[in-house]
């Protein structure tokens, strides 16, 4: 029988998308960052849920205050960013033990103008999103990296053949078909000294450069080589984690309209899609702690 | 040093946002079931991933048509639907021994015509989206209710006092201010011997009716107050998780205009928003398992 | 061959989406009003386009505020707060001989607690969303009533046969299918002495219970009985005009599974899908002037 | 009095939202266009409305398959694409005699893989989304070519003064601020005879550069300078429209954390927004007949 004994479990609270535009203007040539922060603390919060006692309530506009005076020194990059907030909110208050510190983070371009970059005009790129987490527990911390919303298409070299059939089969077997993801990746830093800015770069090249290469005999195996060359690659990552919609590109018949149709007019379908989600990590990865939870889609 | 043996970890892979709409029309008073259902199977499926070998591969697309061919026989309760879709495909492939299975499901209302309700029209009632997730892990089945974009408001009985002051802090405290909330919610049955239908709405009653009740100190202390409420009143629930942002309304200053502004002007702010995430549970709960992985925003 | 003298067109500008929540709290039982406003402005702007001179360039700050301060004295309905905020900017600035006013307004239902509704806990209504326009241009003023999102189905009493085929027809004529559709209509007064609330209820009845009517031989026929319906009811209103997807659901062939489907299991598809657009109105409606202009899907 | 002789107005209507992929893979080398296309007749369609008669509906179903079908012999640019189908569809029924063809399409650049672009695999370039509209009305043919979602910004050179003030005025004149907008452009051509595609790109390049140009004193002057110096650069073009947020960066102050804040530390908010909109042409500009009739938020 149920006990009616009712208890707080696990709890965290904060700000969520401070969205914070930071220019550095020492020169007349500015640099713009530009970042959606979410702040969120882990602790000791049971009086504030069971007796509505605030004491303990760090409270979350003073989390966005802290966000924007921090930005006052620069950003650098997210992750470094994130780490400074993790650190001064664990190390302030005795009964903030931990947390979760989450940054978007979105790419600018100088405007070309007169056969040259701008100085101070830029426009937003948006081909991709990069996202990144800090998770700290007592004295763990835990970095990804990551991005989303990264879309490519292999317009051949793709197939999907050897599968089980059973009753509710009506799929055809091909060699020959379009293949279409947004690539959704979070990787898992083993160390924080790390250029996470570089790293960041290489590790979306490779990303690309992984998609594109050999025939692709289904999505889990495009997206195994492509975790496999950025493991390889880098020594600081330890395991990294894809979600990935199968975004489908069917074949349109046109033989009632007397056409034939060798690959070229897709309909582009939106729901459903196939999702594929794994983990590629090193066999000896350290332990990833509460790294992963709450994270959405990710297996 | 890390290692360079690179190895699959979890993962799991399906169809998801199949759409399915389905009407039962045994008599001329016409029923309607809607849904967005995702399949997704976790087992061995490890030479998929590195050796380009789909044998244990049920294409997505079987995963679809199932949906569709198990709808024809009804739907009944989306966990019902879901668990029957669980059961049929770890029970059909040796190599799928668990998986997850999700519904989001929109509520309909029958039109009302000439003082009637009308027998097959209806109108789409947009007040929140119930969800509903089966997990299976071998032998081991969780099953989670939810409803997520259920949005309410309070106009007075509620404060925010008593809260640590720092540096960064420049919020004002104040014993009446507006409090609005998209509640999302997930609870977690102990027993697959539900009448699903009724309980989903028993438990989005008691929500409701907990958000109304008592001075609010903090919205931590109100969602404390909801879900002790529905777990008191459902034995057959043994958690219920939370992720609600604090949506603020900001007091208008209309004293540049020569007008006071007690409490009725309020603007409405998009970002950046407090995000308040909290486990009520019964201090015995049966083991969750892998329950809760990969739900956004839960912690 | 063109001319290089180039010049200023049609123009305007304002404050987009307001959001402003207004408390009514003269007794215990408060009343909530919920609003999205937009003020644009029209008239002699040309010296702030060509030359940099902002002397006729009353801010868009100040049109907020502006929307802040008339919503102390209350709002009363959407339709009659944008024709004050009409009639102040016109008659406050010599240069401004007209303008647009918008809002979309958000339904709020009291909570049920304890068996009856709560005097300050409110719950979202996501059924539809309202909409209001005030143009004016000079001594014209239209006000056009509307709503949009609402979403509704009828699950038989709906075919399409009898169309023209030609080499690309490949699409089966159906005597019984589901018709679904998101209403969107925007309806012009012919007057301003009106009850703005009550006439938006009794028409948004009026197009439920049209929708429901009659066996529907296209959503043409049926769009065009649901304005006739309002037109008949409403001598206050001149014209009607609604932009209305085809929500295809399609039937799922379940043949291959040895299942029959009689009319029972669909898809819902997503895009493409049919859009039909259509006024309809009185033979001796008044001229409309510049009211339909910049209203996005409406031809 | 109002008559009730109810008649029916303008209206259009067909298959919205097309998804059409189309590869051209004469050699290795594959080229991709990808396109969202919504084909609507206008035309003699009364009886479908009033009598329930379906003889003049052609069906979307077909729109939609003509779409198809004529993509197989390629699209080329999307402009040339919609006067195909418009002169198709015009010529091929006796009572369609106009309507109105729009597409979007998506840009894909090639990835780059060992040093080079990929013959067969693309990022999708996220930057902006070009449009294109055709609108035919008896032998009257208006093409207009377009972007949106092209999000600029200027870190300084860009300032706000000399406005009016009213008792609603509490805006502070600045010299230096942020200036950010998403353009979103329409230009009408007075000619089919264009190599569209090259067009654009010049179009694109020189809305960029324009925004960089000169001290901003409002973005009213902005946007005029931007559409000017399309104009002059391109004499195939009558007339453009302009419809753009000012985006606001709020300077966030700092100075109760004892920090200074040279504008460098900046708040981007969501809402409300400053809304431009304009028309820039040249004084003998062609007839626009029914051109930019239901172009949302263009005035």
């Amino acid at each position: 029988m149920s006990s009616n004994n009712i208890i707080l479990g696990a709890n965290q609270y904060g700000k969520a998308e401070v969205r914070l535009v930071k220019i550095t203007r020492d020169t007349d040539r500015h640099e713009i960052e530009d970042l959606n922060v979410t702040s969120e603390l882990r602790g000791d919060f049971e009086a504030a849920h069971l007796e509505g006692d605030n004491a303990h309530v760090v409270p979350t506009d003073t989390q966005k205050n802290t966000v924007y005076a921090f930005a006052r020194e620069g950003v650098g990059s997210p992750e470094k960013f994130l780490l400074r907030l993790a650190e001064h909110f664990t190390s302030s208050f005795d009964w903030v033990d931990g947390g979760r510190w989450a940054a978007e983070s979105y790419n600018w371009d100088r405007i070309q103008a007169d056969g040259s970059e701008h100085n101070h005009s830029f426009v937003k790129n948006g081909t991709e999103t990069r996202t990144a987490v800090v998770v700290k527990d007592g004295d763990d911390v835990q970095v990804m990296g990551g991005l989303k919303g990264l879309t490519v298409l292999k317009s051949t070299q793709s197939g999907f053949e050897g599968y089980p059939k059973d009753k509710y089969t009506t799929l055809a077997e091909t060699s020959d078909r379009i293949m279409s993801t947004d690539v959704a990746a979070r990787w898992r830093y083993n160390t924080t000294d790390v250029d996470f800015n570089n790293a960041y770069d290489d590790v979306k090249a490779l990303l690309l450069e992984g998609f594109t290469e050999n025939y692709s005999t289904a999505l889990q195996n495009t997206l195994y080589g492509m975790g496999k060359k950025v493991l390889e690659a880098h020594p600081e990552i330890d395991e990294i984690k894809f979600s990935m919609p199968n975004k489908h590109h069917f074949l349109v018949d046109l033989a009632p309209f007397g056409l034939d149709n060798p690959n070229e007019v897709f309909f582009a379908a939106d729901r459903p899609y196939g999702l594929i989600e794994a983990t590629v990590l090193r066999e000896d990865a350290s332990d990833a702690g509460r790294a992963w939870e709450g994270i959405a889609g990710f297996c």
